[in-house]
């Protein structure tokens, strides 16, 4: 007997039909003998909708009261689950996040969290009983409810396989598993069997949209293995694990590509200490994921500093800058979002040299130019001008063998 | 300054244009400087559309899940309302049931408040905002979410008045008053300005609609002066009070008719001690409320024992006798929808004998044949053929002058 976290996302669960089919596979595993814990989103369309009505009413709604609207889309999904199971025989019990306490930090929209109170759920499984969690929510240390953030649920998912010690989290989604790269880009895509966590934390982290960074260091951070799957059709999937168990170790895991990012130039800032922090601290502040960093020094003394965001965070990152630029006395801050980031990942790089400059010589060869480049000790990532992204990881997939 | 509890149904917040009025309204309030807790219902159809979800899933929900799924219907109300009054620079806070634990039962769908946690709300106020809570909500002691049933959202409110000590509870709703019979069947019908408890009770208690029965007992057991009024037209409405509040007292205050009556028949009992008893507790034990106890002894030592119910409970009554029939040795039980219950209301009646007596009179003066009757200390109430209904009404309304 192994107990299991499923978690089924919006997709999975966004028709009475599929909740049913989803009730149909969750028996199937408590069939099996094993104790079966579900964490689902929302139906599909459902936050969007909430959020059409709050627009409606307010431009830009109070962050708090959008989370208790959101959260209820979670809220209906265990509960008609709940009673999915209940229709098959399969007793089932569903908890919102403030009734197991999933304690977050107090970030509404973009929670953290802190604990999980397992008691209860512990108890249902003993009883025999399926436990339905709503993903994505939790409530702070005064009760407020909050919200992970789009893609939370499997935040969630890993929080309560951390939690519970589970044998194995299942992320059910609309792919059957991790890809060497995007298969609508290069057809020739191979799916991985297994990866490692940093590999895929690096894969998510440049693009890849399989699986939310957040749900992969949680995993890794409790060593939680992770398997992603398809929900409609069977398979094995893709395991996420730690390098020790005996996995192969190929030079190049996948590459990953981002089109939703965006350049911040600040230009002409008088060269001296504490620029990066002047710069990178009021963006922070305001809870923006700062990704690549370049600075250039010039000869006159001036720097440009350069560093790219989310797309979606671009206005607001320069906005924030505007008082910081005339303080630095600098010459003006800039945006540009016509980039695209592509990444190379591999555990393999740790051991084998060159991976770059085949990477950079691949890419030259095709005319691409690259912009900026940052690496970490498995992944090499450079934005290049957004026309060239597909051709780039064509090109990428091919000179490093992946499709074999 | 006072604080007022408001308390808006599905009608009122049913569209994002009516949740918008509603704020203005709450906002009126405010800027006269009032503190304003205001209770919500789900919008109009939502508590509908998701229990069409729930039907489709399952033929007969656990009560359990039941109660999360529908109890996401005043969350989003109370979102969306907080949004609305922070959008017009009233700065506002929602709580659901469970947030600010009020605290019921674990009958689910049917739960009693048994207290409230007002700290919150208390500190709110203080701090200038309007609270916006969740109808028709809270949880038990397990922290499981339960539901007080169809037009709780008014016993919310009064609890809410009751535990913040309010100087009223406003129910908005569709009508602008209570009135001294259903004005669709007699157009003479008469807005009150003033109404007891005891009489609103009995009135509410004989079908009136414009108030639950159970929102009035708890307005009347902590003294809540309780106010109906439009939240479509401005006005006074019916202020809900005790007697001492120097109200002149008319002999009739109000007709009641209710046309959702059943009643239940169980034949050829032998009759011996304990028959009441045999038969009405397996009744409560479903939680079904019992109104009308006829009980006729033959001569032949067999008694018929009949007894109304709400219509809807007829099923489950019957099925829930048919045992007690074969223990009982009875001959059959029976049922039936065909009759109306029309009850005359006022506590004059305390003081004026012959009351009974002209109710008789008039009705069988249109040849309307009395099936039960049953009275207390200030109310009448009969049975007829559901034919009569409407004739019995108007034919009282003259009879006792309640149009002047």
């Amino acid at each position: 007997m192994a107990l299991y976290v499923e978690k089924y996302g919006g997709t999975s669960v966004g028709s009475v039909e599929r909740i049913q089919a989803v009730a149909a596979n969750v028996a199937a595993s408590v069939r099996e003998g094993h104790q079966i814990i579900v964490v689902v989103s929302a139906m599909s369309g459902e936050t969007n909708r909430l959020l059409g009505l709050a627009e409606e009413i307010h431009p830009n709604p109070p962050a708090r009261e959008s989370d208790v609207l959101v959260s209820t889309g979670e809220q209906v999904t265990i509960a008609l689950l709940s009673m999915a199971l209940d229709a098959i025989g399969v007793p089932a019990r569903s908890y919102t996040g403030g009734q197991i306490r999933i304690l977050t930090d107090e970030i509404h929209g973009k929670a953290r969290i802190r604990s999980i109170d397992a008691a209860n759920v512990q108890n249902d499984l003993e009883k025999g009983r399926v436990v339905v969690v709503a993903g994505f929510q939790g409530v702070d240390a005064e009760n407020n409810i909050t919200t992970l953030g789009r893609g939370g649920s499997d935040t969630t998912a890993v929080a309560m396989a951390a939690a519970l010690r589970a044998d194995e989290c299942r992320i059910y989604t609309d792919v059957d598993g991790v890809y060497t790269t995007d298969p609508r880009i290069v057809p020739e895509a191979r799916r991985l069997d297994r990866i490692t966590f940093e590999e895929m934390l690096e894969l998510a982290g440049a693009g890849a949209k399989v699986l939310q960074i957040r749900s992969v260091e949680f995993a890794g951070k409790y060593n939680v293995p992770l398997r992603v799957l398809s929900s409609f059709e069977p398979g094995p999937g893709t395991l996420i694990t730690y390098e020790e168990d005996a996995m192969e170790e190929p030079l190049i895991s996948g590459i990953a590509l981002s089109r939703d990012e965006a350049k911040v130039t600040v230009r002409g800032v008088p060269d001296k200490p504490g620029i990066a922090y002047a710069i990178l601290g009021p963006i922070s502040d305001t809870h923006v994921n700062v990704d690549m960093i370049v600075q250039n020094i010039g000869l006159d003394g001036m720097t440009d500093f350069t560093f790219t965001v989310g797309a979606a965070d671009l206005k607001r990152c320069l906005k924030v800058l505007e008082p910081v630029v005339e303080e630095l006395g600098a010459t003006e801050v800039v945006g540009d979002t016509n980039l695209a980031k592509i990444s190379l990942v591999g555990v393999g790089m740790r051991s084998h040299a060159g991976i770059a400059t085949e990477m950079f010589r691949a890419l030259s060869e095709k005319g691409i130019n690259i912009q900026m480049i940052s690496t970490s000790e498995i992944k090499i990532s450079v934005t290049i001008d957004i026309e060239y992204a597909e051709l780039a990881v064509r090109t990428l997939h091919k000179a490093f063998n992946l499709e074999e």
